[in-house]
């Protein structure tokens, strides 16, 4: 079993930014990733708000932080993620996917959100049969075609203006009376002539067969229902954090589930650390690489202070 | 007199983050500066440590924040500080060092730090004749001399590095038993031939008649008293907040002078609010620039609160 002194699980701007502080104060340090390197922030078709960069799309962003990380001689492997964790007297052991194992003074939790379930009729059925979390990834399957986006925060609002560009027909469907996104979009979704925004509207239903066939949706000012005929959703509404290996740890989570860090960013046990969204924080990218790089410091602290 | 939603003050990375994300949303946003665009991070000989950018000058980090923000449209005078700031009603009043004069809704102080100074015979004397605090600035001077950087962080630390490269001999003068730089330093300091640390010393007295000739110092351990013979001292020995125009307003600050924020990073005054070292944070450009989005963003939704 390999011994570390910092495990950090997740490589989005958290994890990465905690890493390269971690590395330059000399902690032994491994990053777990079960899926992709980057985190929600690369799943983003552009990001604008990273200070230094005025725009690139969330996969460079990525990119460019995981060169930083490879600048200090460490590689993520992606798709072998932590499966397992327990804390055995003053260390915690990890065990991967592939059954590799890992004692590690300290944890820090950098797992971050995934996009919130409706939890509505059709929407788990056609997952990937027109159901989708994530434009960037799935949104050139449906040039051509009619889609829906949910949700008119930025996330909802950029993925809309991506994939009216590639779409026929977009609809914009957002519950609450008016969009919250930055107000710097509003002219760029008027623009948009084949984009029309539905607010005040309740997403009920996703129906079909094989595939997404049409949604179902209640105008809340009059109650009134119709059935949209399209090909396929996108759901931004809101995000989850992924919080399973806090649980298994018994760290203390809040009532929406977002891990509980003290100032120092360490959870209800000793040596767990958490930093970027899984603390419920900004849900930005650099504001999750500055609770990474703070975690990173206060673990090393904290395994100074273990060593006397 | 302009009327505006945001004052920024200061032009580090916080406050750069805070006009993107004010511009974004829709807030009319102006940023002042007394000195020169990059607060601090632009002193830095180099920064290693901002996620996504494996190693650039602080120069150049200030120029990527400065184009970032101009994409937006926002150009920043420099020189052109706030010299007079008060309270009426709801609003601020700024008033320029050029007399210019802005009415606004909120402020956001993002005036950093400076390196603190140490207030020994000789040092205020000597400022600009062999005392400095900015060895980007003024090492290029010292080129073959003899020098000796006061403060064994990483300030100090990498200032030594740069500063060896040109000087004919450095020395590294640390106060405490040991050095408090990341651990990545130490094998390069062992490296620098001309180098020599002086752990465990206190400076006392910096000697000259026209300029700096001297330093007189202390082994903490021994008591024993030395005089170096050399031409330059640069001092790193720890950050004072630049909080002139807060006590102006009142608001309040802690015991070392920091502001005191809430958890909106709001100060004691409604609308004024605060990001970056002047909070006494981490002092690292990354948790700056996430203080300062924040900010932003609790400045737009203070002033929708405003409107209702």
């Amino acid at each position: 079993m390999e011994k570390i002194d910092l495990a950090i699980i997740g490589s989005g701007p958290a994890g990465i930014a905690a890493a390269i502080y971690a590395l330059r104060r000399g902690l032994s340090t491994r990053i777990f990733e079960s899926e992709a390197v980057g985190g929600q922030a690369a799943k983003a078709v552009f990001v604008e708000n990273y200070p230094g960069f005025a725009k690139l799309t969330g996969q460079e962003l990525a990119q460019k932080m995981q060169e930083h990380l490879a600048s200090f001689g460490l590689e993520i492997e992606e798709g072998n993620g932590v499966a397992k964790i327990k804390k055995t007297g003053k260390e915690f052991e990890l065990e991967l996917e592939n059954r590799q194992k890992f004692a590690a003074k300290t944890v820090l939790l950098a797992t971050g959100t995934e996009n919130r379930k409706l939890g509505l009729p059709g929407e788990k059925e056609f997952y990937g049969k027109g159901v989708s979390y994530c434009a960037n990834c799935d949104g050139p399957f449906f040039r051509g075609k009619k889609i829906a986006v949910i949700g008119g925060g930025n996330s909802g609002v950029t993925n809309a203006l991506y994939l009216s560009e590639m779409a026929s027909k977009a609809f914009l469907v957002e519950f609450m009376p008016e969009l919250n996104c930055d107000e710097i979009y509003l002219p760029l979704l008027a623009k948009q002539k084949n984009l029309e925004i539905l607010k005040n509207t309740q997403l009920l239903e996703v129906i079909g067969k094989e595939k997404v066939e049409a949604i179902r949706a209640k105008d809340r000012k009059t109650n009134s229902e119709k059935k949209i005929l399209l090909d396929g959703i996108f759901i931004y509404a809101g995000l989850s954090p992924r919080n399973g290996l806090a649980k298994q740890l018994g760290a203390r989570i809040d009532e929406k589930g977002f891990v509980k860090v003290n100032a120092n960013m360490m959870g209800s046990i000793e040596g767990f650390f958490a930093a970027g969204d899984i603390t419920g924080g900004l849900a930005q990218a650099v504001w999750a690489a500055a609770e990474g790089a703070k975690a990173a410091l206060e673990a090393y602290n904290y395994i100074k202070g273990m060593q006397k």
